[in-house]
Formats: C-alpha cells, sequence, structure tokens
C-alpha cells in the first residue's frame, strides 16, 4: 500500500468527504462501494502497489472536475487522475483513502476543424475514437500506442505516450497546442494556443503534458492534426543476428530515409510469436525488422532499405504488395506482447531509450542479462527511435522468479543510462521509476523538479508519491 | 531607461564587479570601456528602451559562465544573456547596471551524427553556420529565421524563432531536445536527452525553450536534424484581392497539401518591393502567394496547388522550372522588410498569429487600422502557419507619427487576440509585449509563470523587466 503523505485536515473523514463531493456532483457521479472503488486502483503496470480509493468521481463538466478540486483542498485529500487505466507505470495507481477522478465521462470532441488542422476535445474521449472521427475529415491524430482502441486522450497527454508512428510523426507532446487546466485549487487557468505557432511567456503546455497528473488537471486540449498520409506499404526482413539487424536500422537512418514505421522483433520475440500463432517464421530468423513507408509514391524507399537491409546481411527481404500483405506483416509485431505473456503468465514491459546508434549494444546488453538471471527477455522495438522495451516473463507465483525479473528490469534501465538513453521513452515514471528518475536526471534536476511541483501543488495533493 | 528592479548588496560597485569577475574569466572577455559596452545595449526592436550596462562578458567555457553566475548572484547584480542580438522584441536590451553576457564566444558544433540525427552545439553557433555543417552531411537544421546568417542557436532557443520553413517543420522548439543551463546561482543543470524519445520527469528542456533567458543560461543544447530534403520548386500566384489570396490559403491547407513555404505579401509590401526593386509585378496585384514543396516530386502538388489558386481568383499563377526560378520568385519574399523600411525609414515589425481560418479577418483588419491612423503598414505573413508580421513604417523623427505608430501597432495585437490569436507567433515577449502578455494569458496564468519564474530565478536577476 503506498500512504499518503498528506496530513488530513482534522474534518476529514470519508462521509464527510463524499457529503461534500455530492453538493456538486450527481449522485451517480461518486462512486463509494469499496468493491467497486477497488476495481478503479491500478492501472496495467505489474509490481506496483496500490492504496484503497476513498471515493471515486466521475465529473462531466470543467465545473464539476472545479469542484472535486476545491473539495480536495479544503480536506486535504489526495487526488489520482485517471483515464482508462491502460498505463505501464503505475502512474494512475491509487493511494489509500484518494480521491479517483476519474476523467473517461468527460469524452466529447468538441470541434474538428480542417483549415486550422485542430481538433478540441475533453480529456476522456478515446484515442482510436478521436482518430477515426479526424479520419472522416480527412486528417490524421497520428500518436498510436498499442491501447490505442482503449486509452484516452487524457492519459496520452499524461504520460506523453507514444507508438508505432513515433519515428515520423513523434509522440503526443507534438500535438498538443493548448490546455485547459483545473489547478490544484480549484482555479481553471489556459496555456498554449489554438494557432500553428505561438510563444508568449513560458511554455507550460509542454510542462503538463508527461506531468502524470502531477500538477494540475486537464479537462481540455487542442491537438494539432495532420493531413491523413497515404496507406503504409510494409517491407519485412529476416537476420540472422540482431546485431546485423541493428545495423540495417543505422543505414536506413543514416541513409535519409523516414520510414512511417520500424520496428524490430528480437529471436525470443519472434520465437514467442511464432509458438503462439504458427505464423512460420523460420526457426533461423534471429531478428526481425519491420519498415514502412506512407509517401505516395513508397517504391522508391522500400526498394533502398531493402538493399539496405541486404548490405547489412539479412537473410530475406519480403516487400509487401499492397495493405492487406502489409497488415500480415504488421501481425507478428502486433501479437509481440500477447506471445511474450503466454511464456510464463506474467510480463513487465520495460521501456529504455537509447540513442539509435547504441541499439545493438542494449539488445546485446538484455541478452547478457536474461542469460544471468536465467529469464526470458524478448525485445520488441520501435529500432527508428531506439526505443526498446524489453519484456521481462515471469512467474509472479515463484518468489524468486519474481525477484530476478524486477532486478532484471532494473539492470536494463541501468544499462540503458549506461548507453546515453533514458528509462522511459513513452510509458513514463509513475510508481515503477520513481527511483530511477534521479538516477537519470541528477540531484539539481530533480530539486528544480520538485520545486515546479512545489508551485501548482503546493498542498501535495495531486497524484502523490508518483514520479519523485 | 529600464531600472533594475534588483535592490543591490552593499559591496556591489563596478570596481568590484569587474575585478571579481576577473578572477574567473580572462582579461579580454570583460569589457569594461562605456563606449564598447554601450553598443551591446539593445536588439534590433524600435520603441523599447535600453540602459547602460556596468560590463559585458564574453565566455568561452561552461566553467567561466559559472563564474560570471555566481558574482552575479553573490553581488545581486542583474545579468542579460545575449547572442547576436538580432531579436525583435527588446528582449535581449540591457539594464543599467547589469552585465551583459554574451554567449557569442561559445560557437563550437561539438556533434554532428548522421545516425541518431542530432547535433551537439553551443549557443553562440550562427544558425547558418549550423545549417551547413549538418548539410555537408546530408542533414537539414529547419530552423531558418530571416536572420540566419547572423543569429546564434542560443538566440533561437531563447525566443523559440521560427521562420519560413515552419509550415512545414515547425519552431525551433520542435528541434530542441536536451540542454546545459547553467543556473542562476551558477549551478548546472542537465535537461533532456540525446535520443529521439524520452519522457522521464517534467519537460524542463520546453520550458527552458522561449524563456527570453529569464531562467536560466543554456551552455550547450543536444538539436534533432532531419534528412536534407529536395530543393524547394515555388510558385506564385497574384491576386486581386488579399481576401482571395487568404482563400486560397484555406483551401490549400483544407486540401491536405503540406508546403514547405506558404508566403503571403499584401499589396501594400508588393508596390513597396516594386518600387524598390523594380520587379515588374504588375499593379493590379493586390496580394502575392508563394507556395513550395520540397518532396521528391512536387508537381502534383503545384499542380493542384495551383488550380486551387485559381479556383480562389488569381488572375496569374507562376509555377517554377527549377531551383533558379524558384529563388527569383522567393526575392520579393526576401526583399519585404528591406523595402517596407524605405517607405518611410524606420518601421515596427509585429509578429500576430491567428488560426489560418482568420488570416483575412487580420489583415482585413491591418488595412482598416493603417486607415485609421494615416499610416503605411504592410503584411507579410507566413500565410499557412497565420503568422503574420503586419509591418508599420513611420518616421521616427515625427513624434505624432511615431506615436500613431505605437497605437496601430497595439491595435493590431487586440485585433489578434480577438481572432483567437497570439500576440508573438515567433518573435517572443521581450520588453516590446510585455503589457501584452498578460492580456493573452490571463492573471492566472501569469501567476502560476512568475511563480516558475521565481523557482529558477530567486532573486530575480535573470534578465528582469523582460516577459513580466
Amino acid at each position: 500500500m503506498i500512504m499518503s503523505r498528506i496530513e488530513a485536515a482534522p474534518d476529514q473523514d470519508r462521509g464527510d468527504l463524499t457529503e461534500r463531493l455530492l453538493a456538486g456532483l450527481p449522485a451517480e457521479a461518486v462512486l463509494t462501494d469499496p468493491d467497486v472503488t477497488a476495481s478503479y486502483a491500478n492501472d496495467m503496470a505489474s509490481f506496483c502497489p496500490a492504496g484503497a480509493p476513498a471515493v471515486v468521481v466521475l465529473p462531466r463538466t470543467v465545473e464539476e472536475v472545479q469542484h472535486v478540486m476545491r473539495t480536495a483542498t479544503a480536506l486535504r485529500v489526495p487526488v489520482v487522475p485517471q483515464g482508462a487505466r491502460t498505463g505501464l507505470s503505475g502512474g494512475a495507481n491509487a493511494t489509500d483513502g484518494c480521491i479517483v477522478l476519474s476523467l473517461t465521462k468527460m469524452d466529447r470532441i468538441l470541434e474538428i476543424n480542417p483549415v486550422d488542422r485542430i481538433a478540441v476535445v475533453e480529456p476522456g474521449v478515446i484515442n482510436a475514437t478521436l482518430s477515426r472521427a479526424v479520419g472522416e475529415h480527412g486528417l490524421y491524430y497520428p500518436p498510436d500506442p498499442s491501447s490505442w482502441e482503449m486509452c484516452t486522450i487524457g492519459g496520452n497527454i499524461g504520460t506523453a505516450s507514444g507508438g508505432l508512428c513515433c519515428v515520423k510523426y513523434g509522440v503526443t507532446a507534438e500535438y498538443v497546442l493548448g490546455l485547459d487546466v483545473v489547478l490544484a485549487d480549484g482555479r481553471l487557468m489556459s496555456t498554449g494556443r489554438r494557432t500553428a505557432k505561438g510563444v508568449a511567456g513560458y511554455d507550460l503546455t509542454r510542462l503538463f503534458v508527461g506531468s502524470e497528473g502531477s500538477l494540475g488537471i486537464v479537462v481540455r486540449a487542442v491537438l494539432a492534426l495532420k493531413p491523413q498520409p497515404p496507406r503504409q506499404l510494409v517491407l519485412a526482413a529476416e537476420f540472422a543476428s540482431a546485431a546485423a539487424a541493428c545495423d540495417a536500422v543505422c543505414r536506413i537512418m543514416a541513409g535519409g530515409h523516414v520510414p512511417s514505421l520500424l520496428e524490430l522483433m528480437d529471436r525470443t520475440t519472434v520465437k514467442a510469436v511464432n509458438d503462439l500463432a504458427h505464423m512460420g517464421l523460420p526457426e533461423t530468423t534471429e531478428a526481425l525488422l519491420l519498415a514502412a513507408f506512407d509517401t505516395p509514391d513508397p517504391a522508391p524507399d522500400l526498394a533502398a532499405v531493402g538493399a539496405l537491409c541486404e548490405a547489412a546481411g539479412a537473410t530475406q527481404v519480403v516487400p509487401a504488395d499492397d495493405a492487406a500483405e502489409s497488415e500480415l506483416l504488421l501481425q507478428a509485431r502486433r501479437l509481440s506482447l500477447t506471445a511474450l505473456e503466454a511464456v510464463r503468465g506474467v510480463t513487465m514491459i520495460d521501456d529504455v531509450c537509447v540513442p539509435r546508434s547504441r541499439l545493438g549494444d542494449l539488445i546485446e546488453g538484455v541478452e547478457r542479462i536474461a542469460e544471468k538471471h536465467q529469464l526470458t527477455i524478448g525485445v520488441v522495438a520501435h529500432a527508428g527511435d531506439g526505443n526498446t522495451h524489453p519484456t521481462v516473463c515471469f512467474d509472479a507465483a515463484d518468489a524468486d522468479e519474481s525477484r530476478r525479473a524486477r532486478e532484471s528490469f532494473d539492470e536494463i534501465m541501468a544499462l540503458g543510462l549506461e548507453l546515453g538513453g533514458t528509462i522511459t521513452g513513452e510509458h513514463g515514471v509513475g510508481v515503477l521509476k520513481k527511483e530511477w528518475l534521479a538516477r537519470e536526471i541528477g540531484p539539481v534536476g530533480i530539486e528544480m523538479q520538485r520545486a515546479v511541483k512545489q508551485v501548482f501543488d503546493p498542498l501535495g495533493i495531486l497524484n502523490p508519491g508518483k514520479l519523485f
């Protein structure tokens, strides 16, 4: 259990809290049944403790969120903001006695503007819902986390989440132009803009993106959109070693190509997928690379990338002829995590990002760590970004295996830092990596980050125990 | 004169300050001759008062910058960081008795890495120097302010500056991955990363970008690079009204095109350029639109954009056949500011950015304001961004005309806000627009921004009197 660090105001008890919340929220928006509230305790991370919420609120309006925050401030009750709880770092886990503030009912798309190429949305809009809605206007919202059919834009903003698109289109942060934020004390603040450019004052918008609900509650976002690109065409390349596949990645990126996707699966992942889905990938495949282009004429790029893969030692290069074949090739990638889960029942997904020139060193190091701890660790990577997801497979019922899993998870982060990387490319810090944040950004950085937190949340009620 | 708001520590006088600075800086890096230091008082903005620096320092190392900041903190002396002083908002103007901290001697490119697509640079590197250096590796650093042959990367970061490239490539902020910053008290802090992605902790990198030297001194930057695109091909279109040209801009952007440049000159600017350079633009041209594409095959886009211009009422559409013709067409745009300066001797360049769907309303409003104040105001615009530079032409020797110029300048900002825009798309707030910042971001925003400033600069010695 994570204990709240906030000293409760004298008059706080659950009854009073609920009563005060009900003064500004409809009854159906305030959940107190412990069986129900317990179901809001966790996101999808392993190894992250969670407390028991005092209450779960589901506001539908900005004013209701303001009421929740005013109440929380008055009673000194911690508030844990939540989207769809698909996060992988425990960032949305409840703390004992907290208000879980679920933004899932604020799910309206308020505006889609094809001339200004923006959408204005509430935080509870599902990523896939927005993607499809803007698609109908010929527009494209690139960020595509694996959980895109479930996760919310608010959650994506909280964690600055990424996806397969990032090698060409970047992470969520790139698409957030402006925010409406309810501050800890209930006041409403607007940041940013709805114009293509704007540099008036400090960039508080970007400060909120990736702040994991620790600075304020995002209640509205202005998002930048791109024109819908042509459907991407995929090429798959098999390699006899991970090193050769990483060499190909370096050649592709140094060669000036801009793939819309550049994914790598290591031998462990390829084997797991083969075992699960009988996809007929050859046993000799030690690494599989998938590259795609979404330009009007992808043929020259695909040919050049195929040649670069062969020069790097690819044993087979398979370009797709059309969108349907491309989808087939991507199936293996999409099945990776499910397949790795099947290995030992549970997985712990790391999120280390290294300079792409060090990708080969990272994968080699992970193999070493897996051998040392006698564990299966598969690596799937957004290779074009150097963003790897080493996935530790373990049996949660086996205490020693669980301990070794956690140790190897940490050793992978240490290796990432050693290679000039970061402990998190797109999943966030949450509870899972907070000891590691300090190692990455150093004591001066931590001191300044804490001071910034203090500015926005002087009482420390916003998602306490996360990040720091 | 801008008076410093800092109460001087008891032991401060210029002699002591200089002596202390010389303890950690070579003699040639400390300038005290008032004739010399006076030449560092201003950037390129009109109507911005400047004070007399006590001393100008030109450090060459991070340690020297740390020494300057430690000294400034000990003596409570304000520090005004400067790049090449090409800014247009007075953000680099000296305050009385300050240390001008010129970063121009820290001008080394430390690394260019084509696989990781990054450059690591010191702040004094000239934008064009970097652009050419990365070009030799087949790479591209997009931000291209008009002053690119003179301005420094540090200055670009301070103001989050833009340029002609932004409609496709965005502003400087998009290209800053990580920073080394010397804090007000002389401590060194690293922010961000050298990886393609990274979401560990609050995004302090972006907080520093555009902070106009008010939060710390950038001494090193990791910059993202793109592959060098093909040379762009330009199309020029003449219109019988600004409204028709703006309609064309909306059709182009709603049509899903991604031009590498989309610039507009209004009738006043066209006439000024014609008068200056005898370019033979027809007298009937009320607006000139320039669009460019830098894709491998720009022909289909250029044809489609030409057709959209004609549908919007273009009187003539002139596509360039090659790069040389493209350069000729861009000449008119490049001469705009020089031509407008020639009208009355002095100009005051505004920087209002509106949603591009409101571009026509902005230009029409500027015409109304020009008429009301009996002034010549030419509009050149990064039309694809909605970022306009209404340029007020006036005779600085004529007090009444100067007053009307300032009034019209302010009225243009008010109009921009009314249209859902921002007071600055790429030039920054500085001294020129600080009263306007509060109007744009509101009292809560200003309060939080001031509190953030307080975190990084508790003594208020960093570029005082700017932004707020």
